[in-house]
């Protein structure tokens, strides 16, 4: 048996999420399927970060191990022959039999492109979110300071989060603009369940004035769920994968990451 | 009555190109019944720029004739909330009742957006073309060189082509990258039925060497479709949309322009 670990791009608006579910509708069981059926074994996948419905993933990460031979991009080029058009394998690699996608995560990007506009996207629709009163850099930029570091972060977790522990070391949100569309940049060892898309309520409540910057830290402080803005829409949120060690030389870099703003 | 211009943006993967058809799902067709519904009495309009089935719109522009009285960002937001996600009126204006959308455009800007990796898109499949073997920017610059000017481009012409004319005036081809992106922008007084797809066929490959540059010339001389190579995907192709005489005041750049590479 060798272990292998494929890079993996979807747009995740068709499907429920990455985790596998009895409906088969997930990327993670179109991935799983279309591995098996170019291994011609049963194949089952582990992941760096799962993603929720709608959420799309550049640079997800996972393992598994398989008895078949092939070279590394045999097996990029061979499993993308079954998967849908919007699901892709990126890069395959032989990170050592010890690898686990998941454990050795050091951290974890994610990014938010966000369309600030009068009028809804259309083109770009579900792959980015929408606000159409303006926002202000300084004011998010103030209110995403409060969070950075060592936190709790219980105020803004979904309610059937499986994390073991709400606390989570957040390394850097960089908020900047192209045009008419914002891109947040979240760093950190691990996320909570929806704890980016609650995040991004708060920062725009911030960035409207609707709230004033300190209250992201009052909130914060609270750890409770119903002191935060609500959870903002999946569309614009994009997975752009975990950073292992660097002895691992696995890529952190995909071709889309070129097309986001 | 009244004239109105409208901007439209659209994501043109869904649906069989702009031109109404019986089966009603073209954008055309979208829009009308949306605008019928709004303004609740029958409405047609005449389109800028007629774009093919996957063809992408950013800046379309028709005009109708109507009785209703609205103001200009009241048929915006009216008209949006009948048409679905991936169809958005950009904008709306006065232009004066002589206004023609397709009559007074002086020109109309396409872009081409390419994907050159070795393996195929995902996150953003649908809304680029993909080569995989390496483009060379100079000697796609040398061929662009060689189409620029008033030209019979009967070459890269459709044979369905409705045009009265085949002389065109292309005004500028411009060639740039962005990571593993390539953007072709194209500007002329107006365009034949895929000849953007039929130009992009002869520069990719001279782009990768099956082809000198000096080839496009002789393609465009020959005016012979069949000395010219395959018409290349639908997929990366966007309608920047027609430019007016700077009177009209009509808005030349949507918020989607700022989201291609």
């Amino acid at each position: 048996m060798t272990r292998i670990a494929l890079g993996i791009a979807y747009r995740g608006t068709a499907y429920w999420g990455w985790q596998s579910q009895p409906n088969g509708q997930t990327v993670q069981d179109h991935v799983e399927r279309a591995l098996s059926q170019f291994a011609d074994e049963p194949i089952k996948t582990l992941c760096a970060g799962r993603t929720d419905a709608g959420v799309h993933g550049l640079n997800q990460v996972v393992h598994f191990d398989t008895s078949r031979e092939r070279d590394a991009f045999g097996w990029v080029r061979g499993v993308n022959r079954y998967l849908p058009p919007d699901i892709a394998v990126q890069w395959s690699a032989f990170p050592g039999d010890d690898f686990h996608a998941r454990n050795h995560a050091r951290r974890r990007r994610y990014a938010y492109v966000l369309l600030e506009s009068p009028v809804r996207p259309a083109m770009e629709a579900q792959a980015v979110g929408w606000v159409f009163r303006p926002l202000a850099l300084q004011a998010m930029q103030d209110a995403a300071a409060l969070l950075i570091g060592e936190h709790d972060f219980s105020a803004f977790r979904a309610a059937g989060c499986q994390a073991l522990s709400p606390i989570k070391t957040l390394s850097a949100i960089d908020i900047r603009r192209r045009g008419a569309y914002w891109r947040f940049d979240f760093e950190a060892n691990a996320f909570l369940h929806h704890m980016i898309r609650n995040l991004m309520g708060g920062l725009i409540a911030v960035g409207q004035g609707s709230r004033p910057p300190v209250w992201m830290g009052e909130v914060l402080a609270s750890r409770d769920r119903t002191a935060a803005a609500p959870t903002f829409a999946p569309d614009g949120l994009y997975f752009l994968g975990p950073q292992y060690d660097a002895e691992r030389q696995l890529p952190t870099h995909t071709p889309a990451m070129d097309w986001l703003p």
